[in-house]
């Protein structure tokens, strides 16, 4: 796929400057960019790459353009519009409409024409899948599940029973969406399973990464809003709600029936316990663990340092003396 | 599905005080219940609910009877019998006995007339299927593998060779039974892999949530007695032991060749290193770090706590000199 | 499966002391094995156990063959030629060549003809699968993916397109491989995801764990080494690059773009932040949280003790007040 700069500019709606009968076959950072590559600028910070890139294009904020040594796309939002540029150059090939002759698609299922179903696919009674849905190989969609137009499923996602998927999602290889809740009663003779008889519901222009699990609710739904990004082995239990426009990064966690706001950043690794209210706006720092609600927007995090092991020991020790510490100090202080 | 409350009063083996012509069609949270709903009351602490519920059957301990404006069903176990109550109101369909046509199933193996095998399941030589058992989509049985009676396998669910399943388990949808432990031995030429040659050893009325993986032992087998019940995304490792009745919540690890007691609770994210024993009865508080074992029943905790990040700074990097700040305080102390 | 002593010697290449002529026909631990076992001894730790050992062979270093009252194996390396003779006692069945009736294989696929394909696998055009490879049952292998000879695909693992994976490597059941990086540009509108067109590139001799996930790069490639060994449920991001013959244990993370070096032992739980260069032969303890570049080799370590939580919540709390402590200390020093 080549595209000259002027047509990458009429597409994204961007004014260029420079050479624009120039042709641009391939995307590149801009530090190992090469003539034909187009690459981005996002901010300061890798000004000095810029004034050295190989590229025939940049995309970057106005300020920086009079450092380009290349044609440059003035952009508000570089990335966004570096994301845009992608999709042109390297379209997604379309998977073939219809339904796969090895795939096995209940007789009260109702499929979109215009819809792919993948190989070995299961699609069980009553499912409903939108227009442009595909449906990779070895996906499951249990009964009465509904899939909004133009949503990808990958290749060996499994998705439950009477679940509501959005417009625009993608949901990745291995992530399973709608299993039972973990709900046990204690009784005499062992746990006894609490029949899990809620739904996920997943709003439009969801991303849900791989080997994720989102569990059905156990009275009510799961909710996961409008435009949330989750990355990969996440775990949402029931009953939890995340807010739209909230970001969770690889390997996070959320327990039962906490509800986490909108536009919220958990970075990878965070725990969150279950019963709790994230307010919107709350960005959580790597590997952090949330033990209580957060009831104002702003920066959380836990954790500690890590030292070279034979110092970390030392100070190991002591946090087990802490309290003590403290208290021999305040001694020390009332009788001075 | 609609039953009267004397129906499921005596369905349940309870008694109830109130109209039991009414009829009970859902089951709905304490709050938010409205006329033909049931809902249960744990404990004093949704007393407040109770006064105001709509509900038209509540399941409680018989000292909250008298604040109920409802009919009652009166329970030593409320949580128990509204699970049971469930179960009676919410049928979950039964699996269509016999073998899908598109499942692939060996000429060896042995599969009970009224065991259920879905479609693109692909069961191997010399598998022992008991009766009543489900074999949801896309799962795999390798081969010599036997599943007890009445155990739910869910669609994409992995059970490798020479694994031994007891009866009404719940596998769910992504969970690896029985690949290779992790056991390498260092040469120079790198990692030489050690057969992995034991087996999983799994109990009765076991439940293994989601994407969870469960290693087979390297000489002697991995096992996890009856009762236990595993969440999502958990590690259990090679030569892992749980005792019966212990619940792991989401994300928590074990390595390999811990032991751990029955009626452990092991709470979300908790990691438990190699070759430790555990005792009966121990709490585990969430994303706890076990490098140590336990001896002695009771509740365990590590981790620190959240904070606004900009306080958060100050004192992780204290942590760093807590053993100078500690030897600094006795100086102090030993000079006064 | 059984092997004399003597032929056992000869095959490990080991000269043996004792009765040759004995038959062994299993493996069991140097503490629980019998007549006809044969067990190894690593070190020193165990010495009590070969001392009373049952075993009718062991392999051990030199210096404890006068200890053992069995017939030996001399060997600088016991584990390893221990998982040789696992293999020569107990072979893997050899799947059966060629393509099974059931899998799904596109027509420009090239399959060696020594490969077995097992049923329900999904193979897309312009894969290109070696000599001696397997790929299980419920695998899927993206449009235009290599892999190498003799390199094993469990059941139901799931690699994307244009991937490479070398030779001799493992890759475990659940594992995905080549999904989607988590690349998204902020935007008024939402999140825009960024086309992930990078790819993932394995070497050879390298295994990755059950549940696992390796995303593709965002523009250049995820990379693993040869000789990487990789546990269960760990995530690894776009562009990280994983250097020879690392080692990491279950549940472990790795951010984006972070580079790690040779001979590195990650172990179970660690998480480490994206944008980073880890050094060669650093060795990172149980749990431990990754903030920031480690530029030398070592142990390294984070993580706090674990205590009874009614100890743990006084210290716990003493954490928050840690930078007032180590000030007011400092104020009783300066007025001594």
């Amino acid at each position: 796929m080549a595209l000259t700069i002027r047509q990458l500019a009429s597409a994204l709606e961007l004014e260029y400057v420079g050479d624009g009968s120039q042709e641009i076959v391939k995307a590149a950072p801009l530090g190992t960019a090469s003539k034909g590559s187009f690459a981005f600028l996002r901010d300061a910070s890798s000004i000095k790459l810029l004034s050295e890139t190989q590229a025939s294009l940049v995309i970057l904020p106005k300020e920086f353009a009079p450092h380009c040594p290349s044609a440059t796309l003035v952009s508000d939002s570089p990335e966004y519009h570096f994301a845009q540029a992608l999709e042109l150059l390297y379209p997604r090939p379309r998977a073939i409409e219809g339904v796969h002759q090895k795939a096995v698609v209940a007789s009260s299922a109702v499929v979109d024409g215009t819809a792919s179903i993948g190989p070995c696919t299961v699609i069980e009674e009553d499912v409903h899948i939108g227009p442009g849905v595909t449906v990779g190989a070895h996906a499951f969609i249990g009964k009465g599940t509904e899939i909004g137009g133009s949503t990808q499923v990958y290749p060996n996602a499994t998705i439950h029973h009477n679940c509501q998927i959005g417009k625009c999602c993608t949901l990745h290889s291995g992530t399973i969406i709608g299993d039972d809740g973990f709900g046990f009663a204690e009784h005499q003779q062992g746990w006894k399973k609490i029949p899990q008889i809620g739904r996920v519901v997943i709003g439009n222009y969801v991303d849900i990464g791989s080997n994720t699990t989102v569990d059905r609710g156990a009275l009510g739904d799961t909710v996961i809003e409008d435009h949330v990004i989750i990355d990969n082995l996440v775990q949402i239990a029931h009953n939890v709600r995340i807010g739209a426009n909230t970001a969770m990064a690889g390997c996070s966690a959320v327990a039962g029936s906490t509800i986490i706001g909108k536009n919220c950043r958990i970075a990878g690794g965070v725990r969150i316990s279950g019963h709790l209210t994230i307010a919107d706006d709350v960005f959580l720092t790597a590997a952090s663990v949330v033990y209580r609600s957060i009831k104002k927007s702003g920066s959380y995090s836990s954790g500690v340092p890590l030292e070279e092991t034979r110092f970390w020991r030392r100070n190991y020790n002591r946090i087990k003396q802490l309290d003590k510490i403290a208290k021999r100090l305040f001694e020390i202080e009332k009788n001075k």
